[in-house]
């Protein structure tokens, strides 16, 4: 197995991830996260927001719905280009994202481009195409009082009532900035921050939770003035790499900066860096840093006719600010940080799997458990441990299944840094053995000073 | 103004809550959460997720996807019954759901029974009424790379691509349960918790956030022994009471308990009790807390033909768990919370409006401010004693605008427990005024005892 097939496997095993819909043989591009992953991801979410809204003053958060005035993505140009380029297999009907199955290739790929690649179909291995088609991503649904009969021979009717569930967070920050800035008032440079799903319908999903068509994203949107966008770029940059090293632990080694050519890069922004990271199987995007310039602000002027300007309180000075995205995937930083604790050990003949997961972010930080469960003063002792841990530090577990070895096994398996054991010994002297995750050295520690 | 109303304004006027696509006219039945509203959200969520599985060793928690397996809600039996009555009015073409308009009917209202309630139409005050239509409230989509103009002349390609936006966070946790034996083997009784959105396509959208498209849902699947479900059914009460009367501090005696009568209660249920609140604009329900017996999970047991039986460690015993299920819609407590914090006080022939939020929900637990903004001194030491205490305590906020009654008045208005002021006498003896939101009273205290 691959090392991303076995991060899968143990995601599965242990109640981190299961595939989406299983119980009914699963709804592609989903995933549901099981106990532990609720956990991480929550650990995850918690420390972005802390780190980026509550311990900053120039930060605010919202939270907009999903569903949005479908004008949102007029303007921000998605109802036009949010599309991948379609292409069927006319011998066997299978349907492909054009550019993942041709080399050297773009998202903009013409009919011609794609036939002059000479592909086989990765399914019935014939070069027999039809034409490239644009696929919006954009799930569509109706909204409101509408029946599918009401519908079927009225084209318009069915037209008036579409909406999206929206592809991105960050327009549900846009559409936001002008109530934000007539209620808090802050003063520029500031960021929108918000935490939620977003939406997009894949055609191939794949690579587990990398490429999912409902993912959570953490997205800031900076407002900044438009001389100062320069400088305000490099200190979020500094930021998200702090964040990244020193707060969730990944590896800088593994962090890769591209700063994006002017070609590749969205129409909009007139800088980009994205973040890669070195996954199990190899580098993917983990994260992204635009300057989106005054593009979104404008097109929301344009298209709502409302003023979207920012009129600075010492020089009086009016303008359309301009915006830094710092942009992140949950799941993304999620396999990120799953596959930098993802660990196997030989040792005398035996695999160790480990999680190796930063004491901040695993799911449970102490196991308790009694040697011996059938004992009643251990159990009871245990019991009082556990108890005082959960009150002092939060998240404890309690484990008296199987046998020492076998839970041992279970908590390295789902990142736990420390197992407290209870025996015979602790009744006399109140000192209990703490096992260590990363080293399994065992020590003798008073409770007390646990 | 009525005193939802004033909420309302409250809401918009201090960045709590804004109309969902407000810049583009708004989007009926969505709302946006603003900069405060996102901090008391999350407060409200984090102090559930806190008390109903962090503390519990019988809770687990679980976050499933948004968009499910069609066959789940064919299981569950939202695809055949999740409707409303719908009626037109053939004057004016506007549409109802027939049971709100109509006094003394309920949701299977027939057309000859709605049309004997003589009820004219509340838009143009006619009695011309078309028949009543049944409208499934789920939001529908289509999921796989399939363009509109292959299902134009296709409509059973269409049907086999459509899926729905989960209309409860429920099945999300059904459809987990056996992943969840299956990995955690958690012991009988335990909960699955989940915490996340759904999406009802409501007919009239009204009441504020009472009822709208888009929701966040608290639930909580309980799975017991069938004999043992009255005594678990009676924990779980008390501890719905505990949490909203100790944790979010709701009066007591606005919370009603109403014991649904058979007929009224859904067909799975054996006994259901909602607990009513009284809302500013009356009774409604918050929570629902309902004996669900094996119903879910037999039907996905006949739908997907998996085996979802309890094996008892013990006794050996094998059975479907029955389930006790306490549900409650964020936006709903949300309201509860506002409306039991929000004040008006004459004094002096003038009003002071201030939301008395329990210092655990509120959005900041302090604010500091300087005497004067343009001492640099005061400044200085006041941002020293800012730092300190967001250090120690987290959520706190920094204001220099305005004059120093201002200041008050709005951090009254945001729920903010205490004022901290910094003046000349701090300089000269490290104390500060600490002005108390609810009494007015203001009395100094050494910095090192804030």
């Amino acid at each position: 197995m691959s090392k991303l097939e076995d991060i899968v496997s143990l995601c599965k095993r242990r109640g981190f991830i299961f595939p989406g819909s299983d119980v009914y043989g699963g709804m592609a591009g989903t995933w549901d996260f099981g106990p532990l992953g609720v956990s991480l991801k929550k650990n995850i979410m918690d420390a972005w927001w802390n780190y980026f809204v509550e311990k900053r003053d120039d930060m605010y958060g919202v939270d907009a719905a999903i569903i949005m005035n479908p004008r949102t993505w007029v303007a921000s140009g998605h109802t036009a280009t949010f599309a991948d380029p379609l292409v069927e297999c006319k011998e066997c009907k299978s349907r492909f994202r054009a550019d993942k199955i041709a080399d050297g290739i773009s998202e903009s790929v013409t009919t011609e481009e794609f036939l002059a690649t000479h592909t086989k179909c990765p399914v019935c291995g014939k070069e027999n195409w039809g034409p490239i088609r644009k696929f919006n991503m954009m799930f569509s649904t109706h909204v409101g009082a509408v029946l599918p009969e009401d519908t079927q021979d009225n084209p318009e009717l069915a037209a008036k009532n579409i909406a999206y569930l929206r592809p991105e967070t960050a327009q549900g920050i846009f559409t936001n900035y002008k109530n934000v800035i007539d209620t808090i008032y802050p003063s520029l440079p500031f960021g929108l921050a918000q935490q939620g799903k977003a939406f997009r319908n894949e055609i191939s999903p794949r690579d587990f939770i990398l490429r999912d068509r409902e993912c959570s994203q953490m997205e800031i949107e900076y407002f900044v003035h438009p001389d100062s966008w320069e400088g305000e770029f490099e200190k979020l940059r500094a930021l998200q790499h702090d964040f990244l090293e020193n707060v969730v632990k990944l590896p800088a080694e593994n962090i890769h900066e591209l700063e994006v050519p002017a070609e590749d890069r969205a129409h909009y922004s007139k800088r980009t860096i994205d973040f890669m990271f070195d996954y199990p199987n190899g580098e993917e995007e983990l994260m992204g840093l635009a300057y989106r310039t005054d593009f979104d602000l404008s097109n929301i002027q344009r298209e709502s006719g409302k003023n979207m300007e920012y009129r600075d309180k010492n020089t009086g000075e009016t303008f359309i600010p301009h915006v830094i995205e710092p942009s992140i995937g949950v799941e993304r930083l999620f396999l990120a940080i799953l596959s930098t604790a993802y660990t196997e050990e030989e040792n005398e003949g035996k695999t160790r799997i480990l999680l190796k997961l930063p004491e901040n972010l695993a799911p449970y930080h102490f196991c308790v458990s009694p040697l011996l469960k059938n004992k009643p003063e251990l159990v009871e002792k245990a019991r009082a441990v556990y108890d005082m841990l959960r009150e002092k530090y939060g998240n404890v577990t309690w484990d008296d299944s199987g046998n020492i070895g076998k839970r041992y096994m279970k908590q390295d398996e789902i990142g736990t840094p420390k197992c407290v054991v209870i025996d015979f010994d602790t009744l006399e002297d109140d000192t209990v053995t703490v096992r260590d995750r990363d080293t399994t050295k065992q020590t003798r520690v008073k409770i007390s000073e646990l």
